[in-house]
C-alpha cells in the first residue's frame, strides 16, 4: 500500500484564509462565536471551498456543514471526519478550524486520487462547539440529544437567544431537531485537534494518539462563616470562610495523590468572597471545583474524598458547607482499533507520537454516544489555546495531517 | 464627691428618635451616609435638641456640629466629647450616634446640675467618619489635615463629588479649611463608642477602657502564574496563582504566633482571580492583606515576615509577586490619665470592665494628633456592627453612659 500525503500548501492556504474571517485587527484575536455574522461567513466560505473541490455540500438543521463525494453510496455507513469552525471570543486560528480543514483536505485527496473506499468518507463542521449558547450543539443535534425546550431557551451571556440569532440568518431553529443521524449511518468518527495542553510540546512530539477523553464533575461550593470586623475580632473568635477554602486548596495535591490517577486534575478557577471588602473577615466564600479524570471510578473516589475533606474542614472551623453539582460528564474511551490505526500510521510516517488522554471536551465525546470515535492531537506551543498566542509549528501540522489522512484511508478500507 | 447619673430615659428616647432618621422600612437598616439628605436631617435634628436643652450650637466649615454651654469661657482649653452621626449604608442605630448622644446628655446634665468645671465641656458630632468620601473627614478638618486638592477631588464609589454634595446643602466645601482648631483650644478628647467586636459580650462585661487604638497596614498583593486550561494541563506543569495564595493564607496563623503580639490580627477580605473561570487555572490572583496591631514595632515585624513568606512561596511556585501599600496608619496610645480616670469611674459605678485595645479606627485616632485622647466601649452583642443587627443591651448603655459622664466630670475638674 502506497503512502499518500496531503497537499500541504493547499491546507496551509486554507488555514490562513479561514483565520482572516472574524479577525480583530487590534488584538489579533479571532471572533467567530456561534451564529455571529463571522461564524456564518466562515460556514459559507467552507461550503464554497467544498464546491470548488468538486464535492457535494449541505447544511443540516443545526447549521452543521457537510462535505461528501458526489459518487458516495447512500446505504453504507460513513467514516465521519470533523471538528468545528466557531470560536471562543478572541481566539486563535487552529482550535476546531484545523480539524475541519484537515478533514476537507483528506476528502479532496481521496477524490483527486480517485481512491475507492469500502466506507464513504464524509466531513462535518459542527456548529456551536465552543459554547456561546452552551456548547457541543451541532454534535448533540446529530446524536439526537436536543429538545424543543432547549432550542427555545438557549441564550448567550448577554441574554441573546440562539433561536433569534438563527432566525436572523434565515435558519429555522426547530429544524435542529431534524439534524439527528441514525447510528447505523456512521461507521466511525475521527477528529484532529490541537492538544490545547503543554504535554506534546514539552516532550517535542508531533502527534498525540488520544486514548480517552476525560470525564469531569464541576461543583459550586459554599463555605459560610461569620462576616466579622477585621480590626475588632480576635483571630481566635473568627469563623473565616476563606481560611476554610485555603486549607482545602492545600489538601488538593494530597487528595489527588491518595485517590487520583496518573491523569487526574483538579482546579479552583473561580472564587468569590462575601462581603469581599478589605476590612471584613469573609463570611462566605463560593468557589468552583473542576475535577477531571479518564476513569469514572477514580472520579467517584475523588468526589467522595473532596466531600469528606470539605465536611471535616467545615466542621472543625465551624463553617457551613454546601455544594451544587454543576455538571457531570462521564469519560469516553476512544475505539481501540482506531487507536491502533493512528499509532500504526504515525509509525509508518516516522511521526514521533505518544498515546495520551484528552483533558478537554470535544465533539468526539458526544459522537461516542452513537459511534466509535478516535482523536489525534498536534502540539500546542506552550500549551496555549483560546487566545491569539495559539500556535502549532507548520511541520507538526503537516505531520499530523498526514497521519490523520493515512488513518482515514485505513479506516475507510481504501483500495489504494 | 457625689456620684451623678445621666437621665437614661432621655438618652434612650434620643437614641430611638435619631434611629428613625434614614431608616429603611424594608431591611430595617439606617442610611445616613455623609452629606445625604438623611445625614443632614440628623444634623439639623441634633442642633434642635441642643437648642432645646438651652445649649449653644454651631456648625463649622466641615459640617461638624458643636454644642457648648452659653456661659463657657473662651480662653480655657475644653474637654471635647464626641463621635459621629453619619453611617455606613444599611447601618445599625448605635455606631457613632451613641457617642454623640451620650456626650450631649453629659453636657445637658452639667447644665441642669449647674456644675462648675475648670475646663469647659464641648460636644462635637464629626462629619463623614464612616467614609462615603474617604472617612474621618470632620476630625481631619479639625486637626488641619485636609487640603484644597483633597476637598476638590473627593468622590464616593458612584463618582459623586463631596464638594457637589456639600454645595447641594448650601455648604461651601472650601470652608472645611477653616474648621481647624488650635491644639491649645482642646485639653482632651473623649469618645464613647460601641466595641464593634465580640470581646466584651463574650466576657459579659459592660465597659471597655480603651488602652490603644490599633495601627494597621493594608496591602494589595498580586501573585502571577499561568492561566492554563483546567483539563489539559497536568498538575505538575501548572503555575497556579491561587494555590500560592492558599499556601500563604495557611501561614498567617504561624506568622502571627511567631512575629505578632497578643492583639495582632490579619485579614484577607478581598480576593480576585483572573481569568476567574471554572475551567481555567488562575493565572493571577489579587488580594487584600489587612494587618493590625497596637504596637508599631510589631507591625513592622509582621510586614517583614509577610513579605518574606510571600517571596518564598512565589519563588518556589514560579509565581511573580508584587504588592502596593494601600494604607499605613500608626497605632495611637490613649492618655494614661484618662485610662485611669475611666477605670476609676467604672469601679466607683460597680461597672464590670476591662482594659482593651480598639481594633477599629475612630475619630479619636485623628484627634490624638493634637490632644490627649481616651475612649470607652460598650459591648456589641455578638460583635455585630455596620448592620441592622447591631445591638447593645440598654443596661450596658446606661452603665457605660454613666461611667463616661463621671469621667467627663473628673477630666473637666468639676466642682461637684
Amino acid at each position: 500500500m502506497k503512502r499518500l500525503t496531503i497537499n500541504f500548501e493547499r491546507l496551509k492556504n486554507d488555514i490562513e484564509v479561514l483565520s482572516s474571517i472574524g479577525r480583530d485587527r487590534e488584538n489579533f484575536g479571532i471572533n467567530r462565536m456561534a451564529f455571529t455574522d463571522a461564524d456564518m461567513e466562515a460556514r459559507r466560505w467552507l461550503q464554497s471551498q467544498i464546491r470548488e473541490a468538486g464535492l457535494s455540500t449541505m447544511m443540516d438543521g443545526a447549521a452543521n456543514v457537510f462535505a461528501t463525494l458526489k459518487t458516495q453510496c447512500q446505504d453504507t455507513p460513513s467514516i465521519l471526519l470533523g471538528s468545528h469552525t466557531d470560536t471562543v471570543p478572541c481566539a486563535g486560528h487552529l482550535d476546531g478550524s484545523l480539524g475541519v480543514l484537515c478533514a476537507l483536505e483528506a476528502l479532496r485527496r481521496i477524490k483527486e486520487e480517485n481512491i475507492k473506499t469500502k466506507y464513504p468518507v464524509e466531513v462535518v463542521s459542527f456548529s456551536d462547539e465552543e459554547g456561546r449558547f452552551g456548547g457541543l450543539f451541532g454534535s448533540q443535534a446529530m446524536c439526537g440529544e436536543i429538545t424543543p425546550e432547549a432550542i427555545h431557551n438557549a441564550t448567550d451571556l448577554d441574554g441573546v437567544r440562539r433561536a433569534d440569532e438563527m432566525k436572523r440568518h434565515g435558519l429555522d431553529p426547530m429544524a435542529a431537531l431534524q439534524a439527528r443521524r441514525s447510528p447505523d449511518s456512521i461507521h466511525a468518527y475521527l477528529e484532529l485537534h490541537i492538544e490545547q495542553g503543554p504535554v506534546l510540546d514539552a516532550k517535542a512530539l508531533s502527534v498525540g494518539v488520544v486514548s480517552e477523553i476525560t470525564g469531569l464533575f464541576t461543583w459550586r461550593v459554599r463555605l459560610k462563616g461569620n462576616a466579622d470586623h477585621a480590626g475588632t475580632t480576635p483571630m481566635t473568635m473568627r469563623c473565616d470562610a476563606f481560611h476554610g477554602l485555603a486549607e482545602f486548596t492545600g489538601e488538593i495535591h494530597r487528595i489527588l495523590e491518595e485517590h487520583g490517577g496518573e491523569h487526574s486534575v483538579t482546579t479552583i478557577g473561580k472564587v468569590s468572597l462575601s462581603p469581599g471588602t478589605t476590612n471584613t473577615v469573609s463570611g462566605e466564600v463560593e468557589f468552583s471545583l473542576d475535577v477531571r479524570d479518564t476513569n469514572q471510578g477514580i472520579l467517584d473516589e475523588l468526589s467522595d474524598a473532596y466531600r469528606r475533606t470539605l465536611s471535616a474542614i467545615a466542621r472543625r472551623r465551624q463553617l457551613m458547607f454546601e455544594f451544587d453539582i454543576n455538571s457531570e460528564v462521564p469519560p469516553v474511551n476512544c475505539d481501540k482499533t482506531i487507536i491502533e490505526l493512528l499509532a500504526q500510521s504515525a509509525e509508518e510516517g516516522n511521526a514521533p507520537y505518544m498515546v495520551m488522554p484528552s483533558g478537554a471536551a470535544h465533539d468526539a465525546q458526544i459522537m461516542a454516544h452513537i459511534t466509535n470515535v478516535g482523536m489525534i492531537f498536534v502540539p500546542s506551543k506552550g500549551g496555549k489555546s483560546h487566545s491569539p498566542s495559539e500556535w502549532t509549528h507548520w511541520e507538526d501540522i503537516e505531520t499530523g495531517a498526514n497521519v490523520f489522512f493515512n488513518t482515514v484511508l485505513k479506516l475507510a478500507e481504501a483500495n489504494t
